[in-house]
């Protein structure tokens, strides 16, 4: 059963003000909701449907969660999907007091807009082992619902620091800082070393000017007809080779 | 000014079956319509917002094209999009009449669902100069407009041919077949020649067994705790080494 003022609450978090008003975000389905609970996310409240409760009993033995059961009506009023599915996960942001010096081979975001470019390059570095994506203030928010979807659970194992690329690529001057542009030398001739950081530019315009000089622009090879390649996937080529040398 | 039975024959080509039927698939935006103009598409009909066909009146005349001007109700009825955008282009399907040779690198998908993994793994073909690719006849249908849009333009320069992908192997034993596999050799000790197809399998359930016997699995190492990649990011990272070897 869910109080007018819980589907209130819970509609909140679909809005980034109020995600950081109350440092918590939205999990939502079937899939993720899982997903969040094995990484290890810090889950405040379950909501779901009785069918899905029951056949992840075990699941929620085992981490020592209770779910509440709610109606179909209830998660479709409180529920940011336009097919809600079965689970609702409130979830605790993670406290980031410093933001953590790049170690190994890390991330930087330049005003990446799309939620799930976001969350796909969040996935991908996961798969590769890397733990941080430094993100300027400009990106979309990491706790954005479609975001958190995207990332498959990876949310919970890599750290997203929002900050001022400019001062961070200042202050770590010894990192080498390689950014995807179109007009770099290729990656295929580039000796990449076991630690840097690898920056992804916005879907619109690149690397921002004020960056450009902290960095060494690289170029994924082009052989055929395409104008550009989709950021997140710019992303998931560079580190794929990066990771093979 | 668009008649009703218009709005209805656009409205038509939404769906597979009647794209099938006149065999056209309709594009929409801004973005895609020059794209597809310049890459050649076989535009029927454009029909467009005023202010459209003024800013573009130089690319439109350079291609022997006229736009219809309608008005924004009009493009709001017509739309397949739920923010309509500028112009709609109504487009021939190119014909296959046969299933062609797969000839130095080609790509061949098995039951990809997604129409946004479709287009994005089109468009990173095309960047890397790939000419083919093969889908089962269970993929999602190429001309949908979700895939037309995230393959920006490269829908007229790769060809996409749905076809029985255990016949073709069959037919061609002599290509190998490197199935993208959570299962398989490493990716970084795999020689990759220079003929050859990357096959990958669905978002859901992986390669079909039918299909396994006639490929080399092959897997991207895992470094991190990410359960899989995306499809279409699985499929780049290959052919991101691939092409650099």
């Amino acid at each position: 059963m869910l109080s007018k003022a819980q589907i209130k609450y819970i509609q909140s978090l679909q809005r980034n003000k109020y995600r950081h008003q109350y440092q918590q975000y939205l999990a939502e389905g079937a899939k993720i909701v899982p997903e969040l609970i094995i990484a290890g996310a810090k889950i405040t409240q379950l909501f779901a449907l009785p069918e899905w409760i029951e056949a992840n009993s075990a699941l929620l033995k085992q981490h020592a969660l209770a779910a509440e059961p709610i109606t179909a009506d209830e998660l479709q009023q409180a529920s940011a999907l336009s097919s809600p599915n079965q689970v609702i996960a409130l979830v605790d942001i993670p406290p980031i007091d410093t933001v953590p010096t790049p170690t190994g081979l890390s991330i930087a975001l330049d005003a990446v807009r799309d939620p799930g470019n976001l969350g796909t390059i969040v996935r991908t570095a996961d798969w590769f082992g890397i733990k941080r994506v430094y993100c300027s203030t400009d990106c979309v928010d990491i706790y954005n619902p479609k975001t958190v979807q995207s990332t498959m659970g990876s949310i919970v194992r890599v750290e997203v620091i929002y900050t001022d690329l400019e001062v961070l690529f200042k202050e770590h001057k010894q990192i080498p800082v390689f950014a995807a542009d179109m007009n770099g030398a290729s990656l295929y001739s580039t000796h990449l070393p076991s630690e840097g950081i690898l920056l992804i530019g916005s879907e619109s315009h690149g690397i921002s000017p004020s960056l450009a000089p902290y960095t060494l622009p690289i170029t994924i090879p082009r052989f055929g007809g395409a104008e550009s390649l989709n950021a997140a996937m710019a992303a998931g080529i560079i580190l794929g080779w990066w990771k093979g040398h």
